[in-house]
């Protein structure tokens, strides 16, 4: 029965008992997180292979007999960019291989607009004032590499099969200030939504007040399923190329969550044009990533069917998590009324939207209890949740049963602060 | 005896041999490369240490018991910055490791620079022009990352202890969109000059109109000595704190040529205050760099004395290919009035003045012969070398054998443009 149905006397009660277990886990001295979107131990464990990877001349001796101890190959090794390209399905020819971190191309991309201008355009710092649309609630990192460039953010709502596309194109057409729109396309962080063929279609068709638009394109979870259910995400070139807007996009990923956060590889797949533009100026920017990881990673993934194997054991890792949570929250909260969540395929997080005004008493309550959650308002531009009502539950760190006992006093938290809220004690 | 005192009987003659032996070379089908800076295969060979190099959890588990394969230590791991502390007199609290490449470090404090501002000053891009000083000839990577930033590079000539330290000064106190200077301070790509004590103390201690003026001390080479008489240079950041200018430099290295330019770890060390401003940076740009890597270095490095070590193996290969570009230059060119060159005690290069409008021909007729130079004008910014007549050697890369017969046309090729000219034939 929804808490907003039942009567006062009964939702007192319910209240009171609440108090009463919320008082027992605070007393327990907990300590957990839910805060951290990183994989646990035996996730990383399952890319022990690369710590015991010896590479021999028939390994750092590429094709064309290239020495990759060496300077060269700004853009990677062609053996990795295989890889990448098979499972991805992506163009080889137009792919750069960053180092760790694919959020440093991201921020580099933005960097190289802001100074220089994409494809001869007007650099974006010569603007008063430039734009990027961002769905919400979205990824912290994203929005503090904007929010560092004094780039305006503009909030647009996350529907069920991906950003509100009405308002994406009535914002992105009427004012050429607008550059981009920055978004993770499947297992979205954190609402774990992937979009739609039809969302997809309409980011490549639609029309830009600017000819530089940009999508910042994060398929951070490009392969990372965990159900028999996965969801596909459509070819985002593909679809460009059918409307001529190739040029609109920047898809990046990484390694980060299939093998190591802290010694993965990242890519950059572009347009031709935009490619060119990226690889002439890394030529001046550095003297290229790291191949001898890149060597590691070819020889331990092998092709594109080691990369899905290598999935599937993450999967398997990964899946119980979510299935924990998942089940604290629908026997917990489903039908409560005070709360609702996504249940991904995929990705690393669940977003729990409680009532308005409520995720910041729970954050702090459950802060008093010993149990961490992400700071409220991190998936919103700014740090500002409007309507204080966001948590974003990262559930693949901890283990099994601190996930179960922090799930359990979520649940509890949140009840207590609604009944609360309702109550108007 | 000099050339130009030679009778033209003589010279005539001279030249007609020069003829004939130059006709010799480029009948041979000669392919040779004296161009590339970079370590030969034996060099390379020294860290396959790296390359089998088993990592476990004693060695990926850090200090207070971090795990390395994950996210986190955002500027690198403690125990490859006390490697760097203990050899270079760094301060390990103030240094950020980076990924492969120490240039993209440098290009990106000069990006940080442009757009933020250094310390709360203006930022560069909100000036209509900006300067830099470059000592000349230099590091066409330098050149080429001040030029893409539209910055311009005013020459100062490199003397023999280091730039012209009175021409430096006026510039920086005069104009406060001086922002800064550029430079290899010890065995001075191409220069193998190495920046005197004297030289060192004027850069800290001059005055600056800029108060945002900045040295990027490029420090490639701070421990690639290989002859029994290497150069020393003085610790600029003990200096700089006598005279309260620690804020003004950058120092940046890398083990590019001590382990692998492909598979590397770069730094960046600098006051707290500089420190301080490009991690928080950082932490918008990245989720860091390779952690592994540096373990993999710490592991294969083991401290100072390791470094040292790899370093005086790396010294044994090296010597005797600069022994060989030494003597020919020597034997072939000394005393002739025509060539001068400095023999470095450590470094990358031997550079090479010939007379004034001669290096262009050379490069040309040594290519026609097969024989790859670095291209004329790079040592200068906007590739142009006022005089025409630097031209760098790179003696690592080649074979002995090949480098000595490379060394044997070089001999001949100058010798002979330069009797041309003297002839006027």
């Amino acid at each position: 029965m929804k808490f907003t149905e039942m009567n006062r006397e009964a939702l007192l009660c319910e209240y009171e008992k609440l108090c009463a277990e919320y008082d027992g886990y605070k007393a327990a001295g907990l300590s957990l997180d839910l805060s951290r979107g990183k994989p646990c131990t035996e996730q990383l464990d399952l890319s022990d292979g690369l710590l015991n990877c010896p590479l021999d001349s028939s390994d750092y001796v590429g094709e064309g007999g290239f020495d990759y101890r060496n300077y060269g190959m700004l853009t990677g090794i062609p053996e990795i960019k295989r890889i990448f390209a098979d499972a991805l399905g992506l163009d080889e020819k137009t792919m750069i291989i960053g180092g760790n971190s694919s959020l440093n191309l991201m921020y580099d991309a933005i960097a190289r607009y802001f100074i220089f201008g994409k494809l001869g355009e007007k650099p974006w710092s010569k603007y008063d004032k430039i734009k990027f649309i961002c769905p919400v609630p979205g990824y912290d990192r994203h929005f503090r590499i904007l929010e560092t460039f004094g780039i305006e953010m503009i909030c647009v709502d996350m529907l069920s099969d991906g950003p509100d596309m009405d308002r994406v194109e009535q914002i992105a057409m009427q004012d050429d200030t607008v550059k981009g729109i920055i978004c993770v396309p499947k297992y979205s962080n954190p609402t774990g939504i992937t979009f739609s063929d039809k969302v997809v279609e309409r980011m490549c068709s639609m029309k830009t007040a600017a000819s530089d638009f940009t999508v910042i394109w994060d398929n951070a979870y490009a392969i990372h399923d965990f159900t028999d259910t996965p969801d596909t995400l459509a070819c985002v070139f593909d679809i460009a190329k059918k409307h001529g807007t190739e040029n609109r996009f920047l898809y990046f990923t990484s390694t980060s969550k299939i093998t190591y956060p802290g010694a993965g590889v990242s890519l950059v797949s572009a347009s031709k044009p935009v490619y060119d533009e990226i690889a002439a100026h890394m030529g001046t920017q550095t003297i290229g990533h790291d191949k001898l990881n890149q060597v590691r990673h070819v020889k331990f993934l092998r092709d594109a069917n080691g990369l899905c194997e290598m999935m599937k054991k993450q999967a398997e890792i990964v899946r119980p998590h979510f299935e924990i949570a998942e089940e604290a929250l629908s026997v917990g909260l489903g039908g409560l009324g005070i709360a609702d969540w996504h249940n991904p395929n995929g990705g690393y997080f669940i977003s729990l939207n409680l009532m308005d005004g409520t995720a910041t008493k729970v954050f702090n309550l459950m802060k008093a209890a010993g149990v961490t959650l992400t700071s409220v308002g991190a998936t919103y531009p700014y740090g500002k949740d409007p309507h204080d009502s966001n948590l974003r539950l990262a559930p693949t760190y901890p283990s099994l049963d601190e996930l179960s006992k922090a799930m359990q006093v979520l649940v509890c938290t949140v009840k207590l602060v609604c009944a609360k809220k309702i109550l108007g004690v």
